[in-house]
């Protein structure tokens, strides 16, 4: 489970920041789909947006190992690999023995006993360019039925000199016929909110009215029929408000899926920052280099990565 | 996966509203945990807590028809079995090419073509009762490690007549070690977003600080170390704030995990609504006898139930 | 994956020999498929062909407790139940701390720490029940495709007075198109091989010419094709012969499946068998009662049973 | 599960023949392991065993891509990644539209609507070098445990010239202690089978006694207890003989694990070859360049490297 999304469409990824190459394997995307190198371009682009302050600033380059021949998927694994550039490993010296609050330092050195610190090694929000890829392909193949995913940043915390900020994201999926889903543990909601909670810095996730309805009355939340929509009469909305976010029992209803997904702000800031030892001491750490003050923005290609592949993948089952 | 839940403490789950029975089978619970069918009895009633209302009054009774010998786990399937009572399924003729608004009618019916209408067949939220059960056994299995999870209402929508209402709940795990959860797509968040998504009505899901950490700076939403804490010295805290809710990177880090889950009002109201049929066109229906007007406080404990449920699953693996 | 058989229609069983019930969840089944309770009850009764010599002669009656509605099924998961009758357990109180020779008293006991020794537990070949129940429901999904499962025994032990004897049955496949399997991991032998394998008593698989085939040149084992067959021309069959099975790479190719399966003798005779305790030590116990000589005939419906889950299984994905 | 080997240490593999690359991922790999490139190097070497006659002698190189940092596995997923050579993808022009005889040429094309048809695609036994390197870090897992993998051909086809044979291999597992593995579906004899019947040209599987079995009766078949043998004693094999292969009830008894796996000669031979196209008219085809007319002695590492997964996947869960 732990490095694979999805029961159909399956992403598994792998990869340490300062490793020699990041990557993953996409199993179970259906033969015959238009492979779009253009499409995976773009979005490798879009999760650079606003990155100005990062080390790494050019786009990631993409190679496709497998499962794509004349231009269309085979039905095979698509393997892909994105080599990591010459990074300055050594930066990360003085941290080999150190927790850093917020990051994962501490909890993966408990988890496994050992851990490649450089750059956040596993951890690194690096990873998440093996998501877009997965996504772009989701893409493709969500493309030739008609449906979209699309984010935006809905809110965003202010920015201020030397500190991070966060936001949130609302992503809206179209198109999406009503009848796909699974009840009970399989929901598509349940699906989207494990798909989302897994992006890095994630911190909460809501359907449509979201929060808000919890302080609703029935009368008030529970969206009400569009006089003539049914199963065949399917250009009619069914409802005549989206409360619910388009999901109903864990299966679509035909209405736009909506839902919004939180974002604390990244934990490393430029400055000084008190750090655990293996004996619970404390030592101060001042972070090199200028970090990201805020990833809200291509945060966004991120969460459509997540929710074409989770649509995808219910789509197939 | 839509019936089963979890990878190595899995629950299965069966069973229409007004079919003959629900129940299920927890597979992967390890051999010669004490079942404790005081605590199993317990929980159920607390499944009716405030539920005057409703038809079904008396608390289920559960059978156990396999996996406990002499009072002990076997490490084989635990089955279980709550026969469903006499219930007067014609009060739901009317129902049966009728859509409900708000409910899994529609969406059942565009998904599988067929569908149990009496009572709202599979969708019901009858099945949680099943979930008590898997969560109870999950608490036996819990409490020799000296982990809790304990839920309360924290946020409760205003009652009126012939009104419906929702709430926020928040659950605290106590006792988890540090170490424990898997990064990348199978986090413990996720996991525990997927599980709390999946309950009937819930609408939103957030961690520690969850949609406010949105708005924080870096600086003051990353949890500091308590100066001590480290593996060496599982006695202090390792932090002195728990906005992360007790996870980094998907594992523990020995903090309480906390979490909150936003239920929206049921929508059975006691009202006339606008159904929708087959041909798109609307009917009103009165809803008959007493409905819940607010299923918040007996929601907690199936909170409780999905937390320790996932909370297993993960200690196993 | 324990009790678990099967990725889209899985079947989870349960049930110890002499506990209240065995039973288990079909989940996956396709909704609207014609449930017929003539066909489960016809191969319940399959399954105690020529048993006349255990002590629980009746057929099992089979209780469904969900998924089916107006003879149809929901979609939703079928669960169904076999009440155990009223077995004289005391029978086996001497075993309590014995290990039988060829039982899985032993690996049981070291696996999980703890036992239930009454009539062999969740070992008993009483499991293989619920294994039919879930093949029943597998063929009425087989038989809307026209696909027929029919083994039949090829091979049979001399019977002798108070000893037992093995035997080989063969399956045959009829009516699956072209095209149905997976590559690499998932081919459908190598999910055939498993299900076989997973029966009491199993201990040799094969397809097609099987270990004949190892020595075969192969000019002479390669299937030539007839001509004319192609994917125009469902009607030929594809190849002159079928030494393959009816499988290539995993997929298959239009041919009957065709595939052994190899049935050690049981391991319970009538005569004094010398019993490991936890000190190492032998004592002699004699099985009280009749016990069958020969399993082979009623195990027929048993390999049928598998052979139709793993087919169903490969149709819905 | 097409793609994927395991559920714990999980193997997913990619790549055509004449793609870009193969290779694979191992998830589930415990942290801390040593990584012996020389071990990797020498399975690597085995797999060309006695393949004087292909065209691609080299043995291929093997990179790593992550997971392993200063010599040890971290936990996280090992990527790893062998180049395909420039191959002359032009010897197979006159195949595209043509279906070899005994290949998966016609079930490929039936199942995806589109296949790679050069060197086999991905149904060339070329998948098998990703297998061997998993098979490799199972065994660095495996021989911390003091467990071994070991095969060998135990029977093999006559050679004559312009044709092609098969045989029959041995594995023996040794040191796995009694207890590993599961009941009902997911035995580890199951588990066994259709790890070995996934690979290319394998068509029968035994344990111990296997297809012999049958013929026994079950005072010769049941293998005795060795007085003196306990859990308390594990120096002493538990029984006189080993006609089951080491596994009683789905779980090793402490004995040696000892299965046979047959394979079938492959079906590329160096004669006039009757080639089916989407016509259904046939066409001959003559092989270009020399091909093995034997794959059994290199088979022996594939085989130990799918026991060697097969059993490092039951002892992590």
């Amino acid at each position: 489970m732990s490095n694979t999304l999805g029961n159909r469409f399956k992403l598994t990824t792998y990869g340490e920041s300062h490793g020699p190459a990041i990557g993953g394997i996409v199993d179970g995307c259906p033969a015959g789909i238009v492979f779009d190198g253009d499409l995976l371009a773009a979005e490798m682009r879009r999760r650079h947006l606003g990155s100005e302050a990062t080390s790494r600033v050019e786009p990631d380059t993409v190679e496709i190992l497998s499962g794509i021949y004349q231009g269309r998927t085979l039905g095979t694994p698509i393997a892909f690999q994105i080599r990591n550039q010459e990074a300055i490993s050594g930066d990360y010296d003085e941290l080999h023995d150190l927790f850093r609050p917020g990051h994962a330092d501490y909890t993966y050195s408990l988890r496994y006993g050992i851990r490649d610190h450089r750059g956040g090694g596993r951890a690194s929000g690096r990873e998440t360019a093996a998501r877009v890829v997965g996504g772009a392909i989701a893409k493709m193949l969500l493309r030739g039925k008609g449906i979209t995913a699309e984010a935006k940043v809905v809110s965003q915390g202010e920015m201020v000199g030397h500190d991070s900020s966060g936001g949130i994201i609302e992503c809206t999926v179209k198109g999406l016929p009503a009848g796909i889903g699974n009840p009970i543990f399989g929901k598509l909601n349940a699906q989207l909110a494990a798909a989302m909670m897994s992006i890095p810095s994630a911190i909460g996730f809501e359907m449509g009215a979201g929060f808000a309805a919890a302080m609703m009355h029935g009368s008030e939340y529970r969206d009400e029929w569009n006089c003539g929509s049914s199963r065949h009469d399917a250009t009619t909305t069914p409802t005549v408000t989206n409360h619910c976010g388009g999901i109903q029992g864990g299966i679509s209803n035909g209405m736009p899926i909506v839902f919004r997904t939180a974002f604390h702000p990244v934990v490393t800031i430029d400055q000084p920052t008190k750090c655990l030892d293996a004996n619970g001491n404390l030592h101060i750490w001042q972070p090199r280099g200028r970090h990201d003050s805020c990833h809200i923005p291509r945060t966004v290609v991120i969460v459509e990565a997540m929710a074409a592949m989770t649509i995808a993948d219910m789509l197939i089952c």
